[in-house]
């Protein structure tokens, strides 16, 4: 085995949280340290052992820190951490704003390369994993339609936009792929297929003292952009109901490439992830592609690189020889 | 768009043709013609236009072609045009004995790195995108289990040992995946799996004139090494029933992960091919890795390399950008 892999957490939430566990089943990393905004002490780490840090002081670990995870959220954290921390760090994250990605490679690019350091953005399941699935089903059938479906998951966003309906006192919301489209993709008919027809959204919500459910429900399922484009169900539960069945973060999906390599031949390239934990599988492909910025870097290959960059090769702990040997 | 590639094709099998085919369908690709053994003028390529050579003019084509694609069987033809075809062309070849990877990596690295050129072997779905999917899966979970399951697919190999029994006049196999236990896998359990449970095989069988239908049933499912370890079911049918539903090659396969981020929460990643023509999905498979091969040899990176190697973006025709824009 090569020398250990000293790693560093920037951001101590969920998905901070499941890169330290998935850095204990990876025998080649070492944990130096969790970084927080918060105060130190008040934060517990899974390990009773792992060193808790005040997030300014990174700056004193650039020598002691091989590679930086960077575990903040898309929206207000990463787009100021990204460049600043890919200055100093190999760094790797999961930005996951599709419409802002080459944007944000752009100014994680110039400080990453100006200071020979190696920055993977977008990593995770989708940005990620699915991207890297879409990418190889165009290559490999030219000739053919992609389909990625979601779910049966718990969606952040769409939970968001539910608690912010007045009279809604909790909720969540999952998304829900349509297996009667999931056949007819499957069959190599490459259907168009509308935003109805792939998914369907289930709202869990939690009333406000006096609310009119009516009026609740009646707001959610028209709201533009969330929930009118799809055929939406909403069900009251109780607080306590929402506690005992609503905790989980399952998620996962499919990402399905159908295409003819000849008139009279349809192949169908189809994977799913079917996930107990969205955090904890995002943080375990963060840790995985931890050990590939280390290798690039060390190569000498600078910059922001995507999972479209990273070979396969450069994931596993095992040799070149052995993957050939065991896994060809 | 950059450059065309220009393709040759030795060997004009099944998989040639099914090259031929795939180079029709990216639009960065132009055939510069097939080299066989056989004599040029027999051949019947799909397209009237297409250039036939004989093979042992193929050192003339040194400047005339970026990517060879070596479309011979791995028993007989890849052990010897392998090593020294890749001293002349980058290559791109499906050899498949898993068992003999290994040493044919180092019969090829060899005089490709001599001569700075690229030759990347084992290329196809298994070994192939198979391979990469076992990687992908050992290296996001590194806590869990890996199963390959083929079928419902043609199986040459099974195919001929079938046509070697004594009173089969013709005959082919097919592998079928169990349903129970891909579902057990997919529960997240990691069963143990013999052999017997994790495949069944179906043989159609013609009986040669006078033949022993049971004395071949016999003979059939004791085969050691085919047969013996699988239940086996053998169904007598005329000639006439084999040339009507039987000519077709249909494989596929699923290769599954499941594994535990922690002690919690199972994740489980699958990948799936459903293909109605074996060697075409292989030869499209080359195909897009013949774009890698020119790539990576205008990067100066030589010698022998694997699927291992390969970053998914350089099988793509789009550049890195609008990847990042429109895949990621």
């Amino acid at each position: 085995m090569s020398k250990q892999i000293r790693i560093g957490i920037a951001g101590y939430g969920n998905l901070g949280r499941g890169v330290e566990a998935a850095i204990g089943k990876n025998p080649d990393m070492t944990l130096v340290g969790i970084f927080t905004r918060r105060a130190p002490a008040d934060l517990t780490p899974l390990e009773a052992g792992t060193p808790v840090y005040a997030m300014d002081t990174l700056p004193e670990y650039r020598e002691a820190i091989d590679v930086l995870i960077l575990c903040g959220g898309s929206k207000d954290d990463l787009p100021e951490q990204g460049p600043q921390l890919a200055a100093m760090f190999n760094t790797v994250d999961s930005f996951d704003t599709h419409a802002r990605i080459p944007e944000y490679f752009a100014t994680v690019d110039e400080p990453a390369r100006a200071n020979g350091k190696t920055a993977l953005i977008s990593i995770g399941w989708d940005p990620g994993m699915f991207s890297i699935n879409r990418l190889y089903g165009e290559a490999l059938l030219p000739d053919g339609a992609t389909y990625t479906f979601w779910g049966k998951g718990l969606s952040q966003g769409h939970s968001d936009a539910v608690r912010r309906v007045p009279g809604v006192k909790a909720g969540v919301q999952y998304t829900l792929p349509s297996p009667v489209a999931i056949d007819r993709v499957r069959s190599g008919a490459r259907p168009e297929l509308s935003t109805r027809e792939k998914h369907t959204r289930e709202c869990y919500v939690v009333l406000a003292e006096g609310a009119d459910a009516a009026a609740v429900e009646q707001a959610i399922v028209t709201m533009p952009n969330y929930f009118a484009d799809y055929d939406t169900t909403v069900h009251f539960i109780s607080e306590e109901q929402l506690r005992r069945d609503h905790q989980r973060m399952p998620h996962g999906g499919f990402v399905i490439r159908s295409g003819n390599t000849s008139a009279a031949h349809t192949q169908v390239i189809e994977y799913s992830l079917q996930l107990e934990s969205n955090p904890e599988f995002t943080a375990s492909v963060l840790v995985a592609y931890a050990r590939a910025a280390w290798r690039l870097n060390q190569q000498g290959q600078f910059g922001a690189k995507t999972a479209f960059d990273v070979a396969p090769g450069l994931l596993s702990i095992k040799s070149a020889e052995q993957l050939r040997e065991e896994l060809l």
